[in-house]
């Protein structure tokens, strides 16, 4: 961990200096505590790591703001586990293991050691589910909004990373898990949306301030995928990143999305598939990998269902039980 | 490169839907061309890195925020250029060479895009003169002031890390390059600071804006150096955390450190000490190694200057040219 030098052009010298004297008791306090093997109790200039023989590294990094991405009366120990855990999405969907991350902070001045101590308990909590550990970072004051940074290091054997770009014209496509729990979630949360039972609600709730990346599974498939993406922006948003770096055209059935128990709260599968933030696996892989593809999934307890087809072509497509095409709202279709 | 649903619980829809849109443009415009090996031109999930055979990968990350470590109307290609800059000088105090970088941009909503190219510009600038590239990262929208992440990544030979807990009682401490520099250029632009050449004020701005990581001179320390850290607290500050990792006391002769020739415009010697954002390497090498360093250090033609000596207790003393114990400003003593 480390500052910046305190004597800065804009802050008053005296105000610095107190928050740069913070900065080191609360790295010691609540960070140094979950620093990993090669961190140096994030008492040195960097973090060290060696990768094993035959290994390769995977890096993303995701940047998240308070009143945009989460609200400020949030639960701090749900706003870090799910940094965390969007990051390792985008580990999972390169079929690799994670290894450990980097966080940087920019605390609001008048944020109280409280938050902070959620914070770090959230990250504790979400990096021995996943089996990673911090490795470095920093932390700062600002006087907008607290905005925080989370780079995602994951480990694979050379030559394993799953791309977006391997779909291949006759591929069946794959969706892990459910699809519009989180984004019933969101609106119980945002929207106030009412109906389901309370345990559904719940879930739906836990599903969007806990999401869980599919890093059992991505493990499992090089070698078995020819494309993969984890399901951020929405399926279809998704889906037409695989389109076009797959360079063919993607047609999903939409009776066979598995979608959220509570779909209809919000409008139904044709809702869920553009609602996002599910962090479920969506990939594409050839029939005849359909028995294997079945094993891995049942070896890291995951389901998996087939959804549709990789043609020739481009963009996304959706067709109902008649094979008729559904028309979607425009916000399935923003990105591509 | 990825981002957030843009479905988040506090903007408006139609509002994130535009920012997010306009977020994918401005990667694949002023981005992806600065985008390395492995990093598949930020296209996919995450960037893939294979280190050669024996070798171990270090990581450091830092986080700025306008207002607080830079101006807002600081040029834009300077910050970005700093900021990457300042991390590398953690990989170079690692012994390390640079590798790549991912950076986490969050933009206040009425960011005039020319802003953005030329911070683009100032990345592409820096990261051609460090030798590393772009890997990953992440751009989305605020409402409060900007926020920059950037994580930098240097490989080395396994085993090869410089610590800063190795120093010995007896060994000599040494600065590269001169001190004070950067802390005359920021009081020049913070506080109009008044004197000096123009020539020489102008090296002190750029010193200021546009610090050099001492890339070379690291690669060439391991082996050499027993302990090791880049000057961004402050000389006096950042020689206390070689104190206290290593366990022994710093003193430092005042008038051996090499000092910016405008120094005496912020104080003399004693003030250049404890002003920070040098960048220069700070580190501890046994005297039978003398010879071996100065070889090091003119191959890496970058000067290098024993200050002071290692010696038994803890903390860190200045002396003056009759051994007199000088007293600095309580500035150059946070943190230890």
């Amino acid at each position: 961990m480390s500052g910046q030098n305190p004597d800065n052009p804009a802050a008053q010298p005296a105000l610095a200096e107190a928050s740069r004297s913070g900065e080191f008791d609360l790295i010691a306090r609540y960070f140094a505590p979950l620093a990993g093997p090669g961190a140096f109790g994030l008492g040195d200039d960097a973090a060290v790591v060696t990768p094993g023989a035959g290994r390769q590294l995977v890096f993303t990094a995701d940047a998240i703001i308070a009143g945009v991405h989460f609200l400020t009366d949030d639960p701090a120990d749900d706003v870090a586990a799910k940094l965390l855990a969007v990051n390792l999405s985008d580990v999972a969907a390169m079929g690799a293991a994670g290894l450990g991350y980097l966080v940087t902070a920019a605390w609001p001045r008048d944020l109280e050691e409280a938050w902070i101590a959620r914070f770090a308990q959230g990250l504790a909590e979400a990096q021995a589910e996943h089996g990673v550990a911090l490795l470095g970072g920093d932390t700062v004051a600002t006087n907008g909004p607290m905005s925080l940074s989370l780079t995602a290091i994951g480990e694979q054997p050379i030559g394993a990373a799953l791309r977006r770009n391997g779909a291949r014209v006759g591929d069946d496509i794959y969706v892990s898990g459910r699809i519009g729990d989180a984004g019933v979630g969101l609106r119980i949360l945002r929207d106030g949306l009412t109906g389901g039972a309370p345990a559904e609600r719940q879930m739906a709730i836990d599903r969007y301030r806990r999401p869980r990346p599919q890093l059992g599974l991505g493990r499992a498939l090089p070698g078995l995928a020819s494309a993969c993406i984890d399901v951020s922006d929405g399926l279809i948003a998704d889906l037409g990143h695989l389109a076009e770096q797959s360079g063919a055209a993607m047609r999903i059935d939409l009776e066979k999305v598995p979608v959220s128990p509570l779909a209809d709260l919000i409008g139904g599968t044709a809702a869920a598939i553009v609602a996002g933030d599910d962090y479920e696996l969506l990939f594409t892989a050839a029939p005849a990998d359909e028995q294997r593809l079945g094993e891995a999934a049942a070896q890291s307890e995951t389901d998996i269902t087939p959804i549709g087809r990789v043609e020739p072509g481009q963009g996304v497509s959706v067709v109902d039980g008649d094979g008729e095409v559904v028309a979607l709202k425009e916000a399935g279709y923003r990105h591509f």
